[in-house]
């Protein structure tokens, strides 16, 4: 009894490339609003994107102890890169659950079709990785999968352009793409950390586009469920908010960029030389 | 004479941490078309501005050194980043002239300048690095810098969206808050390898915006003209076509990217492990 209350008082850690990840820790907030969670960028390396699988690997090994470090009793990959490339070396070298970006997505975009036919848009290191496929694929291999990379949607969500004209025609000329490969899509996955930020504009242009509803499957708040269906009675269900610690390996431009996503002010982060 | 006739025919080398230094080879072959020239793009480990100092010196010291082993007469730096940060150590490890992406460009602009007031517009680490502001202010410290970081022009170059409605409003965006700072401003700096693809929209929108005549100074032809200058009569002004040898440290996406940034079709990268 008194381990388990233990267990339940430990923090959830959260560990991205970058700061586009407290868009994972806001929908814990909302979902899961009494854990206290440890978040951590590494943003002194950001992106992973381009970097090769073993030093993705390297890198978020060492996220990933330092949050260890502090007693984690669950893991979020809030990467689709690290997620795609890593994830089986992440979940051995952990003694606590490890939740990747690409899973939580795909099972949710699952439950949501109607007839199978899924789109995904992500960045290009995303798309051509092709996790998306193969975790959809995995559960049904009936599952249609079109991507799309969106490269500039990611500047667009920093610059924090994402309700005007510009994100219209953005948005619109990438889901065009999306849409003319196949017609049919019924679901559209967020695929990459920084998409909730424009999920209005995105669910806007994909109605207008589709001429019929599409189900928008936002991968943070799918991963923020299945954290809470991974800790079971495990999870914090107290009454007061928990704490939030922010860890970054480079500091510049977070001021900015992090209440965007995370969508409360923030008390700051820490520099940690990782 | 004969050791006249031997540096004549060595080629310039050119190196960047991408693709986008490209446009610069491209000014070179139209500056001095009968020139050799090797190119290297730093592809595994794009993009620099988000990396240390000290590994940005590190990176560009072995990409120089590549570039020097292969007898180049001259080195051109087609990285803001790395011209910012590491060209006194460059220039020092180099028995060869080396030309940096800054330099050339706040020359011209001073030459351009009527009134003393010049833009400029970058990428956030080349305008965070007060690069420009410095080198016009060592000219002339009247001149009157203001400069804008411009997130999207990148990727938007990448995908060759350089002339639609989507280009206009971005361009729009981002030199309205320059000349907003400065409405004088009569000269404005390209300050970025990539943005030479976007010159004609970013010339137009700077007109309306300004309402008087601006004169545009891309950085990528600037430093042709000053490679020009520094060859002398060392320049190889023979009639006959140059030869163009580009290598990469990562292939993908280059053949889809390249033809784009050097405006010409490419025979094929090779494959360097640096």
């Amino acid at each position: 009894m008194g381990q388990e209350r233990t267990y339940k008082r430990r923090p959830i850690g959260v560990f991205d490339s970058g700061v586009g990840g407290l868009t994972v820790v806001r929908a814990l907030r909302a979902v899961l609003p009494g854990e206290d969670i440890i978040y951590l960028g590494d943003t002194a390396r950001v992106p992973y994107g381009s970097k090769s699988p073993r030093t993705v690997e390297r890198y978020s090994l060492t996220c990933q102890q330092f949050l260890l470090d502090r007693g984690v009793k669950l893991v979020l990959i809030a990467c689709n890169t690290v997620s795609a490339t890593a994830l089986p070396a992440l979940s051995a070298a952990s003694p606590v659950p490890v939740i990747g970006a690409v899973e939580p997505g795909a099972s949710r975009a699952l439950a949501a079709t109607h007839n199978d036919h899924i789109g995904v848009i992500g960045t290009l290191a995303t798309v051509r990785s092709t996790a998306y496929v193969k975790a959809i694929g995995a559960h049904n291999p009936r599952g249609r999968v079109t991507a799309v990379a969106c490269p500039l949607l990611v500047p667009l969500a920093e610059e924090g352009w994402t309700d005007d004209d510009i994100a219209r025609l953005i948005a619109r000329r990438y889901l065009a793409s999306l849409f003319d490969a196949d017609p049919q899509i019924d679901t559209l996955v967020l695929g990459c950390t920084h998409y909730p930020l424009l999920r209005e504009v995105i669910t806007h242009v994909a109605q207008e586009l589709a001429h019929h509803p599409v189900s928008v499957v936002d991968s943070a708040t799918a991963m923020a469920e299945a954290a809470g269906e991974a800790l079971g009675s495990g999870a914090n269900r107290r009454s007061e908010a928990g704490r939030l610690d922010c860890f970054a390996t480079d500091t510049s431009r977070l001021d900015e960029l992090a209440p965007r996503f995370l969508g409360e002010p923030l008390t700051g982060f820490e520099l940690v030389d990782l």
